[in-house]
Formats: structure tokens, sequence, C-alpha cells
């Protein structure tokens, strides 16, 4: 997968932090940008605190080729994302005409207070990402990816984003599972087929459930071919223990 | 908040980068950690790679009063933490005689294989961290705490090392929401009253249900009359607005 496009996801929000919200953006994007082949190789959740979040963002948009963030760009005093975007890209933080004219239409003659024009101002230079959910866009800047931490709107920013990004080849998935199989004795087997495929990325994962326990072996890697020869080195492994593989993974 | 001690978790897995696990350890952590009084600063989500791991591990250990690490301890060629927060600290990776007593009772004669023995060998002068569920140990080394990634299991290695950290004063939260309500509509008010408490974090989340959407606003400190008094006000704000606070959280 060296040859795919990185991201890294910023999690803004104290909420996650606090462990008042279980979130459910990091699934979401992984599986999106894993399947447009821009792998996600680090998340952070970090707190709405200005120095934070402006030195995270300049050390990952250096590191990685996008940085998507989600939250902070509602309108109370607590969501202060898009100011800091405009902090680390070291430009002005003011009204974006088009995302001040969709809000201007969304509300009531007088209702488009001061606090919704936040929703409105945003760093020079940035490209909306709609949002038709709730009218508020997102944006892009440089390579960060601004995005609302609301899992429903998140989902339809990323819908108008994705096809707009250039990914590398598709991440292929390939996955079999030994129930009553403990981890402790396919380790050595599935040590030694990992290292004669070092370009597949080959994880074990127990699982334990009521109806039988086991073990999820799962294949990943851009090339198809070398993806299902892993898969079958490890099923015939399986069979060889005297165990039953189940091809594909049970239901999480 | 600003005396109590604080925390990192950092959750080690390609599984939760690539979408394969949806991560329930952020949010069961966060909780327990806030409700002893050590507030959970940041969470990074890191992958299977040996330099990435002790790298990070050296960085955040530096930064925080408390880092914990969740997965890559099993048998696997894909479990790398251990060795990784041996090369961290700079110590040698050996058997750890406890530990190996442990797991060569747990199994058969004969089972206590290889692979099994990784499960044994520890940084030296690691602190055993018990395990119930499933025997091998997770354990702390200096300000690191490494704990399974397997809910259930990390859930008892959590019961088990909790007591013995010093903690701070607790977090006290609370709540009051108000449903048919906009964020926009009490922005500048929660801002006031934000400005009016500074120790205090007060958080607004808007919540989109089929039986009606709203705001839930969180204040949380070590301040529990601050705490209530900053709820008192948000809640005279909603009653001015023409809405119906409601006292705590909907659930989620």
């Amino acid at each position: 997968m060296s040859s795919n496009p990185t991201a890294c996801l910023l999690v803004i929000g104290n909420e996650v932090l606090s462990g008042r919200t279980q979130d459910l953006n990091i699934k979401f994007l992984a599986t999106g940008l894993g399947s447009i082949g821009i792998p996600l190789r680090e998340v952070r959740v970090i707190p709405d605190v200005p120095e934070v979040i402006i030195s995270t963002v300049n050390e990952v948009r250096a590191k990685y080729d996008h940085v998507f963030t989600t939250g902070g760009i509602g309108p109370t005093h607590d969501d202060i994302t898009s100011e800091c975007i405009s902090a680390a890209f070291g430009v002005p933080w003011e009204p974006h005409p088009e995302a001040w004219a969709r809000l201007e239409r969304r509300y009531e003659p007088g209702e488009f207070n001061a606090a919704r024009q936040r929703m409105a101002t945003m760093p020079r230079g940035a490209a909306l990402i709609d949002n038709p959910v709730s009218i508020a866009p997102g944006f892009t800047m440089g390579n960060v990816h601004v995005m609302a931490g609301v899992p429903r709107v998140m989902q339809a920013m990323w819908a108008c984003l994705a096809p707009s990004l250039a990914g590398g080849p598709p991440i292929v998935m390939a996955a079999v599972h030994a129930r009553g199989l403990a981890e402790g004795r396919i380790a050595e087997g599935l040590g030694a087929i990992q290292a004669r495929y070092p370009e597949i990325d080959l994880g074990s994962y127990p699982f334990y459930r009521t109806e039988g326990s086991g073990v999820a072996l799962v294949a990943k890697g851009n090339d198809r071919a070398a993806v299902e020869a892993v898969i079958a080195e490890v099923t015939a492994m399986i069979v060889d223990l005297g165990a039953t593989p189940i091809q594909g993974e049970p239901a999480i």
C-alpha cells in the first residue's frame, strides 16, 4: 500500500474525550477512505483548545497527504475549528461569500444572527464542502478537509467531498474465521505466512461470542491475487489444525 | 481541572484504522478516567508499526501523567506492543517470572508454546495488571499502562488497575437539554455564561432524533457548585427563549 496517498483524521471535541459521546466517525471515514485507496494512517482525538488544534493541524498536514477533521464548526463558543484552521495556515478568517449567501437564504429575515454568521466565516481561500443536511458547509483548505462532527451531517459532507479526492489503488480486504481455534495455536503458522507476503497486512483478531469464540484472520493490500493467496494459505492451515474455516467474517 | 493529573490513550491496531472494528475502548476509558479525576486529554489511534509505536509512546509519556495503551499484546505476529514498550524505555524484553507462571498453569502440558510465551515476555521492570478474563496479564511500565484491545478483557484489566491510580478531584458533569431550540439561538447567551465561568467547560451538542431535535448543554469541572450554577443559568436562558428545559441528558 506504499503507493497510496495517506490520511490522518482529527476528531476535535471535548465530548469524545469526556466519554459523553461514542465516536462513530472514525469507523465510517476509515472505511470510506480505504474504499477510495487513501488509507487512514492515524487518528487523533483532541480537545477544543486553540493551541492544541493549531499545532496538531500543522504537524499532521505536513506529514500526511490528506487531513480530515470532524467537529467544532457550529455556531457556539466551543466551535473553534474554523478560526484555528485560519491560524494554522496564517490567513485571515473572513466571511465566505457563497457560504454567507447559502446561510442567509436558509434563515428567516433577522434570524441570520452573529452566531450563525460565524458558520459562514472561513479561512481565506477555503473551498466549500456542500452540506445537503443542514446547509452550513464544511471546507477544504490546502490538504485539510473540515467537516461537521454530527455523524449524519459528516456523512453527507463526505458523500459530496469523496468524488473530488484522487485516491490510489483501492485496498482489497479478505477474511476467514476459525471458530474454536485459539490464537496461540495458529500464531506460528500465521507469522510464517506473513513473512512470505510482506506487502500484505495480515491481522489476527480473537472474538468472544456466546455462540462460540475463535479468531478472525484478515488480509489487506492492493494486490487482490496476493490477498487471496494469503487467505488460501491461512484456510489450509486452519484445516490442518482440524478446525473448520468459514470464509468471510462473522457479523461484529 | 488544572490540578488534575492528565491521561493520553493510545489505541494500537490496524483494525481500527481500516474501519474493520468499531472502537469501544475510548468511551469506556474516557468515562472511567474522568470518574477518578484523571481527565483524558488526547487519544491517538496508531498502526502496528514498530517505529510509530515507539516514537509515539516516548512522545506522549513525556507529555502526560499517564499513558494507557490498548491492543497488540496477544500471541500473534501482529501483537508487538510489548516489544515496542521495551524499546521505548530502552530495557530488555525478557520473560516475566510471575506472568510466565500464570500462563504455564493455564495451559495443558505442551500447550504453552513459543507464541504463548511471548505473552509472558515483558519489558524488564514491568508490574503486572491482572487479567481475570483470559489470564495473560497487562503491565505498567513507568507511567505507561499496557492493556488488551478486546473490550471485555480491557475492562477487566481496568477494574484491577484503577484502584492503584492516584487520581485528582473527580470531574463533576451536569447537563440540561432543550428540545426544539437551535444552537444558533442560544449561542450568544451560552458564550456569555462561559465567559463568566472560565474554570468550567461548557459544551453545546446538537442532537437530531425522530422524536425531536434540540441541543444538549453539558457543564464539567471540579467545582460542583459552579457546575450547578452554570446549568441553572443555562436553564433560565432556555426558559427566557420560550423553550422547555429538561434536566439531564436524553439517552444517546
